[in-house]
């Protein structure tokens, strides 16, 4: 027997709460008891997002709602400005590469967040750059980006929107889509939100709809302007996910009951213990600097193959963790802390990550990492 | 938010796996649906209790087992012996006072396990005695008795049967019904079985059966040779708890899937790392001897209330322990291990007695007692 533990970057552990709501039996979505729960879930998602934008609600992967950010706003030919930091960050100039977009992609070393003056440049350089695409948190390296410095740059190109892949980092920092003028905010539901894939979240702001409204739509399924007015009419264009907005449900009520505050305290006190346990423990993070609360990613040491760090915590000790991916494969492991997650859960994970490293040969002292976490998690 | 951990001796948690095979709808009992279900499950028992006995099923908790024990096989007046090494042992005399059965209790200091030389010399000096009551583990003070050793104390005398409350024992430690000649084993099912509270479990031998026969049956509901007569027609004298036998369909499986030796080894190796762990910490175990593999019983350090650092845990930490029980009320705490656990258990355990003993102001090196886990749970 090996129990199972869910320490992976999304989908995240899904509390009991919300899976006996979403076993309810199903009913239909042009109903009056869809409707009742849609109103509220829409409701909540505004208190989450911080917006008083109407937040779509997709039925779809986080990668749909960023497909949806370039097919709805921009067209054929449109310049765009994409920050690739790790894999999620080069998906946008994929993506805009599919939607025939111009795209001026600025690098930035992984493991390492933009340094926000050089969009302020490439900005200056081209004032017809339409949108500004970057991540909160990129899920690949463990490092956010400066959302509100990036945000203030933006802001006063009156023709130009920041679209913010908040994946993982809503519900796990705070992110101000209105103060701090984020025109776009996408997440998906199985991170933070604690729920199981199938549900994308966007946020859009008066300004993006502005220049949805110039745009060539591109898109059927992904067409924000067709399913926000639907959605102010409190329905979906589409047949919506009904168990997972059932669940959504359940997961707002317990985040309310927490509080954001709450939220992001949790979160930020669980990222610390296991950053400061695992470098007690003599590993060296991955982030060089801005490590994101939501996840961590962790130098394989020396000598020691990432993925087989990877591959035993999963086989001997029951946890799955992530790997690295593209070059960083072998070298680096992640391990997840967002969501539904309290301190064993990352006393677990360190004492893990030392279990492995003992077994593979590899001199940790046991207990080590342990003693810092369990010291930063005192109740 | 605060997750929840479940390490009190019973209920134990319950895998999803058979949450799930219980959430089934609801089927008849006199149905051929329950038919296979039951015979499944009546076959499994017997490879669980390593008996060729007919072992009995009932709706009940285990203090139904332990009284269907007495009132099934003894008529009032009759004598027998009890062993009171602690809340359950005390139990027995109790149920023989109601049925009016002459008692003579062995009292064994409450952290110690009964010398069988005292049941020897008890049989010599009064050779009526019909029954002998025992724990296989004690549940108010983590020690088990020998069995083994009492079995063959009691096998010689033809009209004098062995009945053992095995309900923290069954399914942790080995219990040879047959092989060691135990007449009657009973257990719960909210124990070593993983399911929720609600069954009864009793294996009878045909040594007891013939004592039996020649007892006035006193019981109505708990009349164990009515209850067999029916389940040797695959039945149950009153409704059975469908889901609960359900669920025990799954937990059946999963125990074979690993083995007894497989459940008893990593039983073992969980109990190992759980008492040493504690030791680690600085902490007693409460057990002199013969400490039970299913629970661990820790003296409260000098000065600390033992019932505080049980409420800690719960309040502070989320961790559902036990605290002492009568006299020990205050000076023990007690964490179970027995069921469905895994490494991880142990560890958050012990992480957690560390930091609530930390939080009280007691001297404590956080990771001291995590480490010595680590290495005994080394995969």
């Amino acid at each position: 027997m090996l129990k199972r533990y869910l320490l992976a970057p999304g989908p995240t552990p899904v509390p009991p709460e919300v899976l006996l709501a979403m076993a309810r039996p199903m009913f239909h979505h042009r109903a009056p008891e869809f409707d009742q729960v849609f109103a509220e879930v829409r409701d909540g998602l505004k208190w989450l997002f911080q917006t008083k934008n109407n937040v779509l609600i997709l039925a779809a992967s986080g990668t749909g709602g960023m497909e949806g950010s370039i097919s709805t706003f921009l067209s054929p030919g449109d310049h765009a400005l994409t920050i690739n930091g790790g894999k999620f960050g080069e998906r946008w100039a994929k993506l805009c590469k599919t939607f025939c977009i111009d795209v001026t992609e600025i690098k930035v070393e992984w493991g390492r967040a933009i340094d926000p003056q050089l969009v302020a440049d490439a900005l200056k350089k081209d004032p017809s750059i339409k949108a500004v695409y970057v991540q909160a948190s990129e899920t690949s390296t463990g490092v956010s980006h400066d959302i509100k410095a990036l945000a203030a740059i933006v802001k006063p190109y009156s023709d130009t929107i920041l679209v913010v892949d908040a994946i993982t980092a809503l519900g796990v920092f705070d992110i101000k889509t209105d103060e701090w003028g984020l025109d776009v905010v996408i997440t998906g539901s199985q991170k933070a939100l604690m729920l199981p894939p199938g549900l994308a979240f966007v946020s859009v702001s008066p300004k993006a709809w502005k220049l949805a409204d110039q745009a060539k739509n591109t898109a059927f399924y992904f067409n924000f302007k067709k399913e926000h007015e639907n959605q102010l009419k409190n329905q979906t264009a589409y047949t919506p996910a009904v168990s997972l907005i059932i669940g959504l449900q359940e997961v707002l009520k317990m985040m309310k009951a927490e509080g954001l505050d709450g939220v992001f305290g949790r979160q930020a006190m669980l990222a610390k213990a296991m950053r400061e346990g695992l470098q007690a423990a003599g590993l060296t993070l991955f982030a060089k600097e801005s490590p994101s609360d939501a996840l961590t990613a962790v130098l394989a040491p020396e000598g020691v193959d990432g993925q087989a760090i990877y591959k035993n915590l999963r086989v001997q000790y029951g946890i799955t963790a992530a790997g690295g991916q593209d070059h960083l494969k072998g070298k680096i492991f992640r391990l997840s802390h967002m969501g539904y997650m309290d301190r064993f859960d990352i006393i677990i994970a360190v004492a893990a990550v030392e279990m492995v490293l003992k077994g593979m040969g590899h001199p940790v002292k046991l207990g080590s990492g342990v003693a810092k976490a369990q010291e930063i998690l005192l109740a």
